[in-house]
């Protein structure tokens, strides 16, 4: 089979490899669209020279191998999924994946549609229903949530799948076109995060806080913005040490969301698995829709060359698939 | 009545004023026992020359008069409370305090036995029952918690709490008074927290961790032992900036609990009177027990210096008590 792999420098290089063969409760995957996320971007930029990775935690296929573990699936079952960052990825015409963390891949939806959801939709989901313990069905909640960066790829799936389960959701975004955006997701009110945040709130209540864009900034602020006993969640590492007790007084909880935690360390795994099926289902009754905004075709270098290109820019809005 | 005032230079003075009428929600209490919290000490300490404060966040008295909103209590009812701080305290003759954050006391304690647990009650209840989400319930939890300086006030409770909801509890402790004390209040192991936390715990999954003493200290180390997905709560403000970033790999969540939020705030005010209500009733069935271990006679200045001396002395097991 045919794999990319990332390079040092930024580069790719595409080789023939050994198809594997699946056991246990892996399936093994003939790839259709893959996505990029800025995952994969971090990861190829930390590449030294002579190591190499196949990425891609973003994928839709075809089972075409089971595992004598595997249930609920049959082969030829069209299937979408993130992965684990401690195995390969997507980036290749044949995958591995653990059959507790794929879902059977939304009917209404194209290959390159469905392939931008899954770690997005994942991260987004146990942001809302893990982290900050909301409840998962739709207008079960009545909180407010300010989603700083609503316009990249969690960001867009995190607005949905917020006003769907009824939350007041108001986004930041700062160009014309990523304000429209973030619109078009549901936001019910836009503010600018590259001005005061707090100026722009006014007297709003903001009861949970979801940081897509540099913790280090955007902490000290919703210190003074969310609201008592309120929740802050961060995907976003850290650069520098941070200011933590400014949210005692208030009795703030903050939680990191990391979605490779728990294929990592097999904590909970199979709840991804439920979560995309959960994802899947919404998908298809039209109650969130995908984000795919830009399609390449082509399994080639160049078409990967292009993807991160586009999410190295930090100027994507929605997501970028690369249809095999 | 007669009030002590906590006043510049640690010191006290006791003067008479014009006892306060109530309205609203508030009652007058007429004091008979108080207890002191390092939160007392705290504040003690920095009272600038000039400023004074009637301290005291832990108070069982008789209700003499009662504003219109009150319910649920009559006059001549026997509470205990803990307060709010930025009202005056039970450092005195009658205070004034919000009915909803008020319990009947437990009619099987003396005075001096019922002063030492709101506070920590309180504390330990929101941390364990609501920052960490456990059920409320007997034997209703499974996990592991850590629980770091177990034998001061918040420890003596938070321990006995989480075994009457069926956790598995390791406290930490490092004299021998401590250790015995910290296994009387029901803990299922005592490491030393002076020693390296991680060697003695081995291959034990912690899944919760309460810092009670030095989160500078403590949540570094903590970050390696808590289980991925796991919650750590802290009740000790950190003095420098925090690495907060290496929860991140297993997606840790830090949660303040600072029980003052509450009633400073006006957010959720009367959970703390249920709070107080269901403690009560385990003090009365003797599911937990009081953590009185000194009660000094007398509502002198004198006795309150005697009190916060101890505190002071951060080798206080359990808590003091005075008793007018």
């Amino acid at each position: 089979m045919k794999a990319i792999f990332s390079v040092a420098n930024n580069q790719f290089k595409q080789s023939d490899i050994k198809t594997p063969s699946v056991s246990g409760y892996d399936v093994l995957v003939q790839v259709k669209s893959v996505s990029v996320n800025p995952v994969d971007v971090k990861v190829a930029s930390t590449l030294e020279s002579g190591n190499q990775k196949i990425l891609g935690y973003d994928g839709v296929g075809v089972i075409k191998e089971m595992g004598e573990h595997v249930s609920g699936f049959e082969l030829n079952d069209r299937v979408f999924f993130s992965g684990s960052n401690i195995r390969s990825g997507s980036n290749a015409e044949m995958e591995v994946i653990d059959s507790r963390i794929i879902a059977h891949a939304p009917l209404e939806l194209s290959d390159a549609d469905a392939a931008s959801m899954p770690l997005t939709s994942i991260t987004a989901w146990e942001s809302l229903f893990e982290k900050m313990a909301l409840i998962p069905k739709a207008d079960a909640n009545h909180q407010t949530i300010l989603i700083i960066n609503g316009a990249g790829g969690v960001g867009s799936v995190a607005i949905q799948l917020a006003k769907w389960a009824g939350l007041k959701v108001i986004a930041t975004a700062s160009r014309p076109e990523t304000i429209d955006w973030v619109k078009k997701m549901g936001a019910d009110q836009v503010i600018n995060h590259r001005l005061d945040l707090k100026e722009q709130l006014g007297d709003e209540k903001i009861d949970l806080a979801l940081i897509l864009h540099s913790t280090d900034m955007y902490l000290p602020q919703l210190a003074s913005i969310v609201a008592p006993e309120g929740i802050i969640v961060s995907i976003v590492e850290n650069e520098h040490p941070i200011e933590i007790g400014l949210l005692k007084d208030k009795s703030i909880s903050f939680a990191w969301e990391f979605m490779f935690t728990k294929t990592k360390y097999q904590v909970d795994v199979q709840s991804q698995g439920m979560i995309l099926a959960e994802v899947s289902k919404l998908l298809d009754q039209k109650l969130i829709k995908s984000t795919t905004t830009k399609i390449i075709d082509g399994f080639l270098v160049d078409s990967f060359e292009k993807a991160y290109q586009l999410v190295r820019s930090n100027r994507m809005i929605g997501k970028v698939v690369i249809k095999y």
